[in-house]
């Protein structure tokens, strides 16, 4: 069958926006999900697998129950519905891995991907057109669907070809987190002190080994983890100067340990990697005047965290957590590929 | 009457949450709001204004009506409920004017305020324990109630001297957003090109002055406002290079508008300072990769964000507005110290 094409895309996929009529992918209510047929600046992606964001999955699971066949009928309502697997509870998406189909006529000179390469999107699933033919598999554990599917890739969306050192489902998991390790490289500096917060978890933890690496022999990682199982497994890593056990929505407590840790000092940099709420004023007040605290946490709420600075009168730098910074990607895979305990532990919790 | 003074309070006032324990001020359901005794390290505070959060205060008139003493009675049964004039709907407080009754015996040494001095609480009164004996009279027009009552600030809580030189509405306006101008001053660089978002507005013309100032004459300043109404006021004072009426919901226009401008080199810097929602994908689309969007909206959500960017591959460093920072009070008061115009405007619209 061949395929039409239709000339002057967005390059934001604004073409696709069904209503409402005026706003970009990621917002919109629907998208047109007619993959018969693309825009030349687009990529038709033939998909296998859908990884559902953690917190969208969860949400179907407590909605519909554990049982495989509701799970499947419940994203395929979404889908049909939405044009993309937005979940309109949570507002997040996930990501795919699938194969090129087609590559735009206008991306030909400047896309550096063929037919047939294997690649993982790095933009939200909320925001990308999805045709669902049959949903063949729900791995519960790992959040992870298997299909028949079709998707399109806009001309400014992201995306990074699969490595051929690691099987597809740790590249899949680490690229998961990415953005984290990367805004990490830039914000923590030689000598800086940096408490992580959900050290142990899965971007936690390349965010502790690339702070390290930016802080060197001179700075200090404070790795902060709630469970003891977590506590114990990140102290067997290895990568933190210090591993502490604290409920980061608990403010004044992790307030008095840090400051004691580090007489009084506290911390240059604080790293958000935690998924529950209310952890906005630990975050703060780990943090010494004029630190930088870095929200990748998405249960964070910008009202909290901008009182919460002025009710105790801090002045630190809050940052948003912005899943893209420039060559994230790499600089995620690089960690599981510099450090081998990293990689064995994610093969242990995400393969 | 004498005042029963106890030892060892919180510098943060956890010392005066009631529940849930553990939190402080801020994040409580309740404070303890018992102004016949304080800590040795608080401030007692005869209150004479209160200066409610804008969203606050329309939603309050939204739910009760426009009648004042239906407006009275829902501000004293939040009160009287919290301990504090937190509205449990809309998350936000506002500030007070008052005199300083006594000073705390701890605080005497480092606390340059003495009784009989003329406050604003730059704290938010969503923290602030509150008690209200009657309110006098509700100034629908400027949010503004004015009661006989009683507040405690703490040894962390910010304020400000009331400025002799202006008139005492004049500064709690200037006060009242005070944290943007001051930020503006950090993030704005000597030829810097600056969106300012709502620039016509309360804490927009205070930014758009600071933004020229730090830019200078290399700089470009270009104000963003809505109404044809805001667009010729601005205009008039002549602060902005540019002024552009744009809806700033509408990403796509303000893209196309902002690049065409500016020779497709976009923003270095947004300051977003708008009363509505969905404003953060034009705030990120207007600026330039690895330029700064510094949002102090409080109608900014912290997803929308994060996934926005994210969205479309765009690299930049987002803001969370931090209502402190140090010398914001200072720093906003020479604003209308410096410019007769604004002191003018700011005196026809909230005086
Ligand atoms: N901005 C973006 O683009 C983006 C992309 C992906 C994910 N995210 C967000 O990033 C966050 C983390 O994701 P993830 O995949 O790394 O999650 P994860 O693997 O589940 O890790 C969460 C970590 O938080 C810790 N934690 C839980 N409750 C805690 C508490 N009360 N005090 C201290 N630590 C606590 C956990 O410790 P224990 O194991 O000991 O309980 C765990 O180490 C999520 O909010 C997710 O939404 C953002
Ligand atoms: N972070 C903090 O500590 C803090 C403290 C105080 C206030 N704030 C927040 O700061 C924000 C601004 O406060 P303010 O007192 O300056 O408000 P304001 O005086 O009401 O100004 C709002 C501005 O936004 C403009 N605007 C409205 N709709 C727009 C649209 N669709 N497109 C473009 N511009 C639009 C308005 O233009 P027109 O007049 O032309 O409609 C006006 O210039 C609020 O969200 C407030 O919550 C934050």
């Amino acid at each position: 069958m061949s395929l039409e094409v239709i000339k002057n895309g967005n390059p934001f996929g604004a073409h696709r926006v069904v209503e409402p009529k005026g706003v970009l992918p990621q917002p919109a209510r629907k998208i047109d999900n007619n993959l018969n047929r693309i825009w030349d600046n687009e990529l038709l992606i033939d998909v296998q697998f859908l990884n559902i964001d953690s917190a969208s999955f969860t949400q179907i699971k407590t909605e519909v129950g554990a049982d495989d066949d509701k799970i499947k009928a419940k994203i395929l309502e979404i889908v049909s519905d939405r044009g993309k697997m937005h979940n309109p509870v949570t507002g997040s998406g996930g990501m795919l891995i699938g194969t090129v189909q087609a590559v735009g006529e206008k991306l030909k000179e400047t896309c550096p991907l063929k037919e047939g390469d294997r690649i993982v999107s790095l933009v939200s699933l909320s925001l990308t057109p999805l045709a669902i033919e049959e949903i063949l598999e729900v791995k519960k554990e790992t959040d992870q669907v298997k299909v028949k599917a079709k998707a399109v890739l806009f001309e400014n969306s992201l995306y990074a070809k699969l490595p051929e050192d690691m099987p597809e489902t740790l590249a899949l998991a680490v690229l998961d987190v990415c953005g984290a390790p990367a805004q990490t490289a830039r914000l923590v500096k030689q000598g800086d002190t940096t408490v992580i917060i959900g050290a142990g978890g899965k971007s936690g933890i390349l965010c502790a080994w690339e702070a390290k690496r930016r802080a060197g022999v001179t700075g200090r990682i404070i790795g902060v983890e709630y469970s003891d199982a977590g506590v114990a497994s990140l102290e067997a890593l290895g990568i933190c100067d210090d591993v502490v056990k604290l409920d980061a929505s608990d403010a004044l407590t992790c307030y008095d340990t840090i400051s004691t840790l580090t007489d009084g000092k506290l911390a240059d940099v604080i790293i958000n990697c935690v998924n529950i709420e209310n952890t906005e004023l630990a975050s703060i007040m780990m943090c010494r005047d004029k630190g930088v605290v870095y929200f990748f946490s998405m249960a964070t709420s910008f009202t909290k965290a901008a009182l919460g600075a002025e009710g105790i009168g801090k002045d630190v730098d809050m940052i948003i957590g912005n899943g893209y910074t420039a060559g994230h990607a790499e600089i995620a895979l690089n960690v599981v590929r510099e450090s081998n305990d990293i990689r064995e532990m994610y093969e242990k919790l995400y393969v």
